[in-house]
């Protein structure tokens, strides 16, 4: 039988919106290629009312498993912790040897960065982190903040309670030794860990997809698909048990069939991935020349570590004149064509490509809005090209949406456009 | 009494995290500002037991609204309607008035987009999309679902449940329709609409605001303070009901008095609207020259919507020969003290002045990492520049975190730093 769990995101700021919850998703995520079903994620302000309820909401569903995060910190209003010992019948009591482990990471800290620290307040902090409840496991802090694990009291039945701490970067980094931990092994029971396989395609609607899937649909037993438009791109996500990837094969041989034409990758590689490896392989530099996207572009492509290896550097020319003097687009062709034109970002390309002295170049231009549109070039028009030593791609459209989904979908179609030519294959 | 509600937000995509869910906080932020106490977001995947079990946990806790979010698609797997019908005791039925003004929009849809539709299917959706809860009132559609008020059947009690779509800006659309509704407005009941204020510091620690806010406790009755770490600056928002203005005032006045030097504003606006106000109201044009963030300081300062009016442009100097040829960076410079450096910031930051031909330039370079620190210059290491027609500012630091950390907190920097630059006043 398959383990099931639940979440618990703690935290008023979460809760009123004011910081986006990163924990329940990745979470969810984590336990699902464990092989556990997640049937809930319940946030919650820091009120122990609210925190008790959702814990007795999600037993009351029969889940095996609670995971918390947040409601760890130094501070009275990080209650967790005490909360769920109480809910599980342990008290909660500090201990001494974690008490002498916290207090050292915050010296340690607050050397480094400088605090200035009242040192009573600080020691009713650490001492207040190192009340745990009676009989449970301490997962080592990753910060300042340990991890627990809650089963009920003696005698009492009901879920194990992984408590974990609120920043991601706490939370990820002490998830290894949670799923570790023999209790929480025990408790997700005898599973099946899941494979998970993506496949991206680049324009081919979803509604298209979804008529292969519905007719393969007797062959795909076992198989958990999922579609979703991500950035542009129609990702399909696949979950099976090991025994399932005869069929998983058979689906990927069906898409590698159906889909040439629009498939990006079925190895989970991003655009970002193949640009990147083709310029890498190829020993190629790449130069950007921006209007609408405003160095978006240039920014997506030096996100990635190594970066410099290939990239040699962009231009953001939003006014003419950066245009014709940076890049030597002829003032004669703005004048006669407009700067938001094919011939433009022709010209914008080839420029990067001589300024910097790049194998590849990039020119973008459009009308990100919301004004100046007009009947001929609405708000959205967006003309790019993308020249190589062995060929161009040029690309024309109008992408609908606000200012941002303009620029943002505009630098994807840049980054597909560099894609199709890097790879030699048929324009995007 | 304070009316109390309850989100449900549904979809596989969301509860798996493949999807980042909107809707929950910001439903959360609205229902907050109208008085109203929200306890729990409750996120479920699209499974009709996991639906009902929200909702009975949440009827349990006693709220009076239960705000759904999601599954109100023309395909089987919506199922939110339904579910909430049956949990009301409303069986659901086609609203034919409904259904024709549904078909009337998916026509139009199809039209102006080229979709291939196979017409039956089409037909299929649009009436699945008109069933609806016997009883229940309709909110005129903003993409093709009616968002839907489903009060408990005669005779039963229970939590009024308003169903609304999940794209969000479907949800966002038809929310003043929804919150007009007189039946959403009685479950609300007798209400103070809060007041909300937001102030902003940069370079105060959370823990220094802490004591201030402790020292004035006494005086903060009736204000809700929560303090939250954003994008570096320090956040401070008060709600309250409008009686506990001279409170606010006095809260107000006291961190106007004691952080005087790291205020940033205290009418809510951002650093990016104080940079272009600051720049459009003065007739200054700006450009910039950045090496480690690659574009993003470009691509930040022309997110905004006419931005054009002051953004040149901007020169992405990732390789050496880019920063002396474009911007005049003396190859002799970069061979003595390194790109890494005070003097080449400031040399980048004079050479995208003099290169666009702009009232300010800013220059930007670091080591974003992870790769390429040393001893003497570690990852993270980064310096800034921001020059005018009256004055200079200038700023060296070593930013913790990732690649995209430093990344994003140096284009935060150089924000702040040309904040400063254009107010005038002393160095950020």
């Amino acid at each position: 039988m398959t383990a099931r769990a639940s979440i618990v995101v703690t935290g008023t700021e979460v809760l009123t919106g004011r910081v986006a919850d990163r924990n329940g998703p990745w979470l969810a995520e984590q336990l699902r290629v464990l092989g556990v079903d997640v049937g809930h994620v319940v946030v919650v302000g820091d009120r122990p009312g609210e925190v008790r309820a959702a814990l007795d909401f999600l037993a009351g569903t029969g889940v095996d498993l609670v995971v918390t995060s947040g409601g760890l910190g130094p501070t009275a209003d990080d209650l967790t912790a005490e909360v769920v010992g109480t809910w599980q019948h342990r008290p909660s009591e500090v201990d001494p040897e974690l008490e002498h482990r916290i207090a050292a990471v915050v010296e340690r800290l607050s050397a480094r960065r400088n605090w200035r620290v009242d040192p009573a307040a600080a020691a009713a902090g650490v001492r207040k982190q190192a009340r745990v409840p009676a009989g449970s496991t301490v997962l080592e802090p990753v910060g300042t903040a340990p991890g627990l694990v809650v089963p009920p009291a003696a005698g009492r039945s009901g879920p194990l309670v992984l408590v974990l701490p609120g920043p991601p970067s706490e939370l990820q980094g002490m998830w290894p030794d949670a799923v570790a931990d023999p209790t929480v092994q025990a408790a997700l029971g005898a599973r099946v860990e899941l494979r998970q396989q993506t496949i991206r395609l680049w324009g081919t609607q979803e509604s298209t997809l979804a008529v292969t899937l519905r007719r393969l649909e007797s062959a795909l037993d076992g198989l958990e698909v999922t579609t979703c438009l991500r950035d542009g791109e129609l990702e399909i996500v696949t979950r099976y048990a090991p025994d399932a990837q005869p069929r998983y094969d058979a689906l990927l041989a069906a898409v590698r069939d159906e889909y040439a034409g629009t498939l990006v990758s079925t190895d989970g590689s991003t655009v970002d991935d193949l640009v990147a490896r083709a310029l890498a392989d190829g020993g190629l530099t790449v130069a950007t020349a921006e209007s609408c996207t405003g160095g978006l572009l240039s920014a997506r492509l030096t996100a990635r570590a190594g970066s410099s290896g290939w990239v040699l550097g962009g231009v953001t020319a939003y006014a003419d004149p950066a245009k014709q003097q940076l890049l030597g687009v002829p003032a004669e062709l703005l004048a006669r064509v407009g700067a938001v034109s094919t011939e433009v970002a022709a010209a914008l390309a080839s420029g990067a490509r001589e300024t910097f002295g790049a194998d590849v170049g990039v020119g973008v231009t459009g009308i990100a809005g919301p004004g100046g549109g007009s009947e001929a070039k609405p708000v959205g028009t967006v003309h790019l090209c993308a020249v190589g030593p062995d060929g161009t791609r040029e690309r024309s459209l109008v992408v609908p949406g606000s200012r941002q989904a303009v620029r943002e979908r505009t630098v994807t179609v840049a980054m597909q456009l560099l894609r199709s030519l890097l790879a030699g294959g048929p324009p995007a």
